[in-house]
């Protein structure tokens, strides 16, 4: 029932929807399974639309497959705040990555509705489409076409493992949910995204919330290994061209050199193939990805190009290519909102943090289109992308706190 | 036409053969698909039957799909002399390998039938089941199985990549190129096999006939590394146990360690696979196989130990598991035998020399039955299972003359 008066965030009402939301492609082992544009993604858009019913909020999509739940303001002509984050996950993703932003966010409209007050700024909560890239690579596709990162004609023709494109699962939705339409990159005054940290400094030190100061840069690229077959048993090793061989070398020169290059390096080779791949036939090709992040730009910049020089230098008696994948510099969220969101946790007697984000979150997009922030709370061990990932009750009341601390006074000036 | 003259090698006749059983899998690119127990194989055996039809020798098979071509002496009390090969070949293998063998053989029953003598003992030609094992795996299934070094309800259960058994596709091959059965592993006086070297030391010393004294050592290993996956972005680097990580260096300290020991040795990382192999997760499994060979026994020990000890101490932080596949010592051929064909070449013109075998040979399980050796040809620059594999016309004349010189006698004594 709405009463007259301070929102309040229910914890007990957003613990219980993020536990409901769950069993929506719940593995049963204590993960979810809910890939972008599947039914089980359509399922959690009416559950969230059957539930936002009560508190009036009018549920709409965009060409993109982001999805909307509006709570207008008095005041049309202002620009809505934007909260939210993405319900898709890995295959064997968790409860709370992204789910826990737009509850959050959903409990924040729900709380004001509650609360009977009507501010003159409308509050948009928004789900990305496609944020984890498990079954359309690469993922924060809903994002990245809303700040005109990507373009939708571009996104439409990707496809996943089973060859369905995201245009033909995009038409899909609209027909399993059919909502009114809004147009791509709709103006809006600020985007907060609520989210798990998914790494351990805010358990380490023991605080509920992280004032998110920007995302790390990352780099990827892949290498292609061009080398010669032979025969295991006969080919002597002096005229060998293995690729397997200036792989091994080059991976564990790239490991020795650069992933240990500061504390605050990420470095992965996460993706190996080899052909003909056969126990006794030497290689004569081999590929692998890599991944490197690192919140400084100057030392990104350094250890990319020493990336580029290790595969050039070691790569006798073999060709070696490198192609260049993503490239994002590290970037910042809004000083501004940063402070604000700071005072409004303190005030609140929740302990907080700044810190960096090094994983990539739909902000990154938001925030080259209007004033933008994150606020983390902690996940257990920093353990995400699995099914093991947990997150405290206590936390996420605080996170959604902070959230709707935040947001109120944004729709009222 | 038979004629009474002493036998004499159709140089022209077993080369045009070579040609037409190269059309048979033909990949078009001067190489030949025709893997075990397939469709071309079976072709493989009618073009066979068709050809000795006129020599009237006598076709059959055993239940381990070996096939046999018989031409029978005037004293079926004796064993017969065994000469051949095999017919299967990788999937973009050539027109020499195993092929060779078979049709230098078969010249070699022609020859004699065409000289209307007909010596005491029997010859059979023969061609071993699955010598590759490109198709199912591990190859010299055939071999194996008659000389007892496998049993053939464990070959039988064996599947292929599309989970077709040996068993399924030995009974096909029955209906498919119905013959009378054999019994697996019957008794023979010796067994001598042609083929191209795979190396490069007869093309290097200029010689066309290689006596083979022995067939080098080789050992096989399963090496699985169990880390704990990880986020890319995320994961600290210290506390993490990347897959990728520990088995570049694993491999690279093992080319660095063990592949070059000495000229002799053979070492080959051929296989390799990472998991959940995704680009922006940190690896929690990975695996490879290890080729190691050797011609010296003590050589090969002290080096097999070297790799698992290395695998040992380099585990960290990961988890290494070693799981022993092939174990085979070097082996040596029949002093006597080889003492024989040496002469016979001599005696013949053809120039030659002793050399050991780097790659493995069905001859291999035959000397375990009876004694055997092997004559090999050069083929152009080492090359073999390629497309590209090349025997000159006149090195394939010599190498069947040598064989027809080595089993003429033998069918006489």
């Amino acid at each position: 029932m709405p009463s007259d008066s301070a929102p309040k965030i229910d914890g007990a009402r957003l613990w219980e929807r993020l536990m409901a939301l769950a069993r929506i492609g719940a593995t049963g082992r204590g993960g979810v399974d809910r890939q972008a544009l599947t039914d089980n993604d359509a399922a959690a858009w009416r559950q969230l639309i059957q539930w936002s019913v009560i508190h009036k909020l009018r549920a709409e999509r965009d060409d993109a497959g982001n999805f909307f739940l509006t709570l207008p303001g008095t005041d049309p002509s202002l620009p809505p705040v934007l909260i939210g984050s993405h319900l898709d996950t890995q295959t064997t993703g968790g409860m709370f990555d992204g789910a826990f932003g737009v509850l959050a966010a959903l409990e924040c409209a729900s709380a004001i509705a509650d609360a009977g007050i009507r501010p003159p700024r409308t509050l948009t909560v928004v789900a990305w489409m496609n944020q984890t890239g498990s079954r359309f690579a690469p993922g924060m596709m809903g994002s990245a076409v809303f700040a005109g990162a990507r373009r939708l004609v571009d996104i439409r023709a990707v496809s996943d493992a089973a060859r369905v494109t995201v245009g033909a699962a995009l038409d899909k939705r609209q027909g399993a949910v059919p909502l009114p339409d809004r147009p791509i990159g709709f103006p809006f005054a600020a985007y907060i995204e609520a989210h798990i940290e998914q790494a351990t400094i805010l358990e380490a030190a023991n605080l509920p919330i992280g004032i998110v100061t920007g995302i790390q840069g990352k780099k990827t690229w892949r290498v292609d290994i061009r080398g010669a077959e032979g025969d295991a048993g006969t080919a002597a090793m002096a005229t060998r061209r293995d690729a397997v061989a200036t792989m091994a070398l080059l991976i564990s020169a790239l490991y020795g050199e650069v992933a240990i290059a500061d504390p605050a390096v990420k470095f992965t080779v996460g993706r190996v193939t080899v052909d003909p791949n056969a126990p006794a036939i030497v290689a004569g090709r081999a590929s692998f990805t890599i991944d490197l992040r690192h919140p400084d730009h100057a030392v990104l910049k350094r250890l990319g190009a020493k990336v580029e020089m290790l595969c050039k230098m070691l790569a006798r008696p073999c060709a070696v290519r490198l192609e260049r994948l993503d490239n994002a510099p590290p970037m910042a969220f809004d000083a501004r909102l940063l402070d604000w969101i700071e005072s409004v946790a303190e005030a609140a007697g929740h302990g907080s943090m700044r810190l960096l984000s090094a994983a990539g979150h739909d902000a990154r997009y938001m925030a080259r289109l209007a004033p933008s922030a994150m606020i983390f709370i902690p996940c257990r061990g920093g353990i995400s992308h699995a099914e093991t990932e947990w997150a405290e009750p206590a936390h996420v009341t605080a996170g959604a706190e902070v959230l709707l601390g935040s947001v109120l006074p944004l729709l009222t000036s």
